[in-house]
């Protein structure tokens, strides 16, 4: 079956060689006769897919041999100068129901001068563009292969199961020192068994044979997870592709132990087995996220055999079981900052018992191993531009700098932004309020319900089936009522707006009705009460003052490129972000919202092992910027509460405003 | 309180140097001003123990600095010539108990010549004697290594506590690329408040973090673990000083599952989790075992950090939970050969949670990890004479060789030997027969008894308290009656022999009364049967026959020297080895008897990490040897069941017998 032997000659004339190109890359070199043409591709550094290492079993390595000869470097017409298909070429291309004309290229020799095009299909190193700001494209190059071989059954004086699958992944795959983890070993006899000496491997770092199954197995799955403060987001990937499958989130069940931060750190430390409690919570979502991920690709949670881990200090801390009772004060030392490469069954995580875990390294006590992510999405460490990057979560995250110099920040946004601590908040989920507009006119309300698709104007009053506000709709209420005029530059409510949407809220603090009793579904109207509105104030004002701490430690008056990023359901709206003021005044082509940042770059680690060293080498040259606690700080909080309002400072928002108000188009 | 910085001169005029003489080793060369001992000594290749790496904490890097001054070659009388202590070093001495005289060799820096000696206990690299045949020497240099550091209280600014760690790790212990078990991680917080910021590493293989303490600890515990069909060794080994500090041994709880390896094979594939069965009890007797010989020695099964297992084939793959099918039947081939590096807690064993497992190799399918361990202690393969290794259990492993060529094959004893399946058979514990004397005139029996440090005919009668009969017992009650003359060369009672002591046993079989009802503890005498005696013969004449194929194969007409090994409770006698037929007639000077030899071999892998890598050289060089299933083979077996007699084949054996019979006195 190995086509060893035909690279080898046993005269010792030597061998005639041919030209040979290899189409899309167009490279091409001379390669001596007999040698098989994925032989040759190695040999000319052009990659083709072969997950049984050239055994001529997994049907992967296809191309197609154009007509043809090479003279004074120009094709022309000529017998095709390749070994005719065997028999047993020609069973295996049926068997993988490959179309006429295509060949293996492990199978195919060459014996003349050719051209040869390898399909997209069968080309190793694929790239793909994670939705980034940067439209970053990655060569999908992960840490788990998969190598499919063949084990003959023993005969006598043979070595072990074990070892001979050593001697094929030295010999045809060139990986030495190979070890099974214990339960794979454990799976061996079986899957020989049952798959009649044909065995998929998967393998981590080239080093450990982690999974063992019957037959032909050629894509393995991999779950990117960010872990914050409120909520979770779980991507799960074909790590051979590196396609997004599904995608799956849900409320970081924690909350149930203390909103924030702080909170959390107390429950862990103070309460007896709190910190145990905290993390079999945190990791069980994960296992149910990927459950639900993988049942959305028509997988199982058995299938998943890598996963990455981003999430702040303290997420992080959280979800390894570590103590987090340094973080909770100065100097907020972690106790690991490094990357971590686990075992996802040590985390108690329900995935294959093979499965590897991979925890991006933090930067520093307080701006995790998200911002790190981010980073690794972003690449602001990569441009010439200096770039402000504010990733609002409960626990927010802003990055300022360039190739030149990286600063970080972390700010206690509070969960407001994640629909958490508002009257009628609720995670982006069906029902959610996710969009506001209001006229500022005749205060006529406009809403976007996720599960709907059209606004609520083009819907009876009974279709709406609002249920509650989410951190996009949040946001944007705040911003349009403030357009609007019924907020107050204070925050207040206006007294003198003259609408019936104002009402006594609950504690007997005013409210303004985004959805009616009729528009909602719980027979109740969705408020939006004072005491949100100064939630969302506290919020925007923290993100603020981070940036404003990095602008004046980098020394600059504003950054060239602003990019919003965070976990919302949808895009963060970036000019109504401005005009409530969570981001510095400037013009709006200069801000881009990016979604979930963290989470793309959490994604990148997993599909590419490359950008983990990358991540390594990030979070130990950004630089950590600890907020000041003096007074000064006070005071910049304080005026930062206050909505951007008729001053030098904010142009572009004036502008905004004064444009809205004389009855520009709204977006 | 590092020590790097006294190494380094600000001016750029070279230091001057100083003639440096370390005793005992008598190492020597010149060292510059300023350097510490332990700096020198290293650049000098002298091994200094040192568990905190110079940081001056450990106060194990003792030595004596001798007066004087060389003077062509030869030491003048003169003022000594090491920095003075400080006040720093005086403390550290006083808190170790240190005589006073002794420095420290991180603190004492050179300053003019020296002649320095380094105390045995200070000495790295120390060697044991393990009792063994060829009186081995190993250099104790295990895989676990302790490594003691002291954390500052973090700062603003700080890595992590993980990443810190590091630093120091590189930077005075040379190590890189080291990292957390998951475990040790979580427990470094804790450690570090408990030990103020002083800890001590336990490390494997210089890259695995596996264990965390505060405060100094120093002595790490290993466990070497014989598992035989019939019964399990334990050895608790320090792995600082390599001394044994205590044995355990116990019944496999396997037996109940089947006496033979056929049988334990055919419940682990037949019977619904019989294989999970099996691993359990073993697993759970290892656990027990590491447990009382840690409790005699002072410690709990939490301070065993590593260990190593050996066993044959198939009790290296029940312990290791893998499927025995294939080893049911030709060609015998195993799941997993090779050595294997497992998480003690990955197969249940209840040690330290960060305990790390080293299995040694297979050699084949039925010769196993215990035969490879046998080969480490005895080293055959380092020697020019041609040696024959019998090492006798349930599954007998048969050994002939030299440098030149090492033959190996297995053989089903039965358990004879092991005091199983014999009708007072027990293992060796208190109360078990464990030598027999018959005088051959008046067939007076004389016992001697596990438990009593006398024979039998020198205490009374009740004080002899048997309980029944041990494997080297049932040896030499055999031997001793077939010497005097009551069973017969066949195996049989000789009808003419005039003695009460023969009986109608159970089952209406003859029997001989080892111990009378008054000897014996149970009320009853203490019987060695007809049937007995046949399982004794058929056990002698398996390893006979093996020996004899391994000698028919390298074309060798006898050994140039024979090993007896086995855990029996004492010794094998050799003379009576070779009355009853089990190793081949020659000169009794030629053998020597060595004690349970695997035993001796895993405790020099769990001493010496470079032995691991022999044991798979030696794995893959040894030759196993099918034996034939012809009739040629059953004709030898059948004419091997008979004792030794009136032959030219056994001169040895008649002289001994005839000597006997004679009045020569016995040994």
């Amino acid at each position: 079956m190995t086509r060893e032997a035909t690279s080898k000659r046993s005269t010792d004339t030597p061998a005639p060689t041919f030209k040979v190109v290899f189409q899309p890359s167009g490279r091409s070199g001379q390669v001596e006769a007999g040698v098989s043409l994925l032989d040759a591709a190695r040999s000319l550094g052009v990659g083709i897919e072969s997950i049984c290492g050239g055994a001529g079993t997994c049907g992967k390595c296809q191309l197609v041999i154009e007509d043809g000869q090479f003279q004074k470097h120009s094709l022309v017409s000529s017998p095709v100068h390749a070994s005719a298909a065997s028999a047993e070429e020609t069973l295996i291309c049926e068997k993988h129901g490959l179309p006429p004309g295509v060949r293996l290229s492990c199978m195919a020799l060459v014996e003349g001068d050719m051209l040869v095009t390898v399909p997209e299909e069968a080309q190793a190193n694929k790239q793909i563009v994670v939705k980034a700001a940067t439209r970053r494209v990655i060569a999908v190059d992960p840490i788990i292969r998969m190598a499919l071989l063949t084990l003959d059954p023993p005969v006598l004086g043979d070595r072990s199961d074990q070892e001979r699958i050593f001697a094929i992944l030295e010999k045809r795959f060139g990986l030495r020192g190979v070890e099974f983890e214990h339960p794979a070993l454990k799976a061996l006899p079986g899957a020989l068994r049952a798959g009649k000496g044909e065995i998929s491997l998967t393998i981590w770092n080239d080093q450990t044979i982690v999974r063992v199954q019957p037959g032909i197995h050629d894509t393995p799955f991999g779950l990117a997870v960010d872990i914050g403060s409120t909520s979770i987001a779980a991507y799960l990937c074909d790590l051979r592709s590196g396609a997004l499958l599904a995608t799956a989130s849900a409320m970081n069940p924690q909350v149930t132990y203390g909103d924030d931060i702080m909170s959390r750190i107390s429950y862990a430390v103070e309460t007896p087995n709190g910190r145990e409690r905290l993390q079999r919570s945190v990791i069980n979502a994960v296992s149910e996220l990927g459950a639900q991920a993988a049942a959305q690709a028509g997988a199982a949670a058995d299938d998943i055999v890598d996963c990455v881990l981003v999430g702040n200090s303290v997420m992080h801390h959280l979800a390894l079981g570590l103590d987090t009772a340094q973080l909770g004060h100065l100097p907020f030392a972690p106790v690991a900052g490094g990357s971590l490469d686990l075992q996802a069954r040590e985390l108690g995580l329900k995935f294959n018992p093979g499965a590897r875990v991979h925890v991006l390294p933090l930067e520093a006590g307080y701006v995790g191993a998200d911002n790190v992510a981010v980073i690794l999405a972003e690449q602001p460490h990569q441009q010439d531009e200096i770039v402000l990057i504010v990733d609002v979560g409960t626990n927010g995250e802003i990055l300022l700098g360039s190739r030149q110099r990286l600063l970080c920040t972390s700010s206690p946004t509070g969960p407001a932004f994640e629909g958490a601590q508002i009257t009628h908040g609720m995670r982006a989920a069906p029902g959610a309020i996710e969009r506001v507009r209001i006229d500022p006119h005749n205060f006529v309300v406009s809403l976007k319900v996720i599960g709907q698709d059209q606004w609520s104007h083009d819907l009876p009053d009974s279709q709406v089936q609002a249920r509650g506000i989410c951190g996009s709709g949040i946001l944007e209420a705040v911003a349009e009522l403030f357009v609007a005029g019924i907020l107050l530059p204070s925050g207040k409510f206006n007294p003198n707006a003259e609408t019936p949407r104002i009402i006594c809220g609950p504690k007997g603090q005013p409210a303004f009705v985004l959805a009616t009793r009729e528009q909602s579904i719980t027979g109740n109207p969705i408020l939006l009460t004072q005491g949100d509105v100064r939630s969302v104030q506290l919020a925007k004002a923290a993100l603020y003052v981070g940036a404003q701490l990095l602008m004046k430690e980098l020394g600059v008056k504003q950054a060239e490129r602003i990019v919003l990023a965070g976990a919302f359901g949808s895009l963060i709206d970036r000019e109504r972000a401005m005009v409530i003021g969570m981001i510095p005044d400037c013009d709006l082509e200069r801000v881009i919202a990016v979604g979930n940042a963290a989470g793309d770059g959490a994604r990148i680690a997993l599909l590419n092992k490359a950008s983990r060293e990358e991540a390594a080498r990030i979070a130990h040259w950004t630089e950590h910027i600890t907020s000041p606690l003096e007074n000064e700080f006070q005071e910049e909080f304080v005026a930062a509460l206050s909505f951007p309002h008729a001053s030098h400072a904010f142009p572009h928002v004036d502008q905004i405003i004064a444009d809205r108000r004389a009855g520009a188009p709204v977006d």
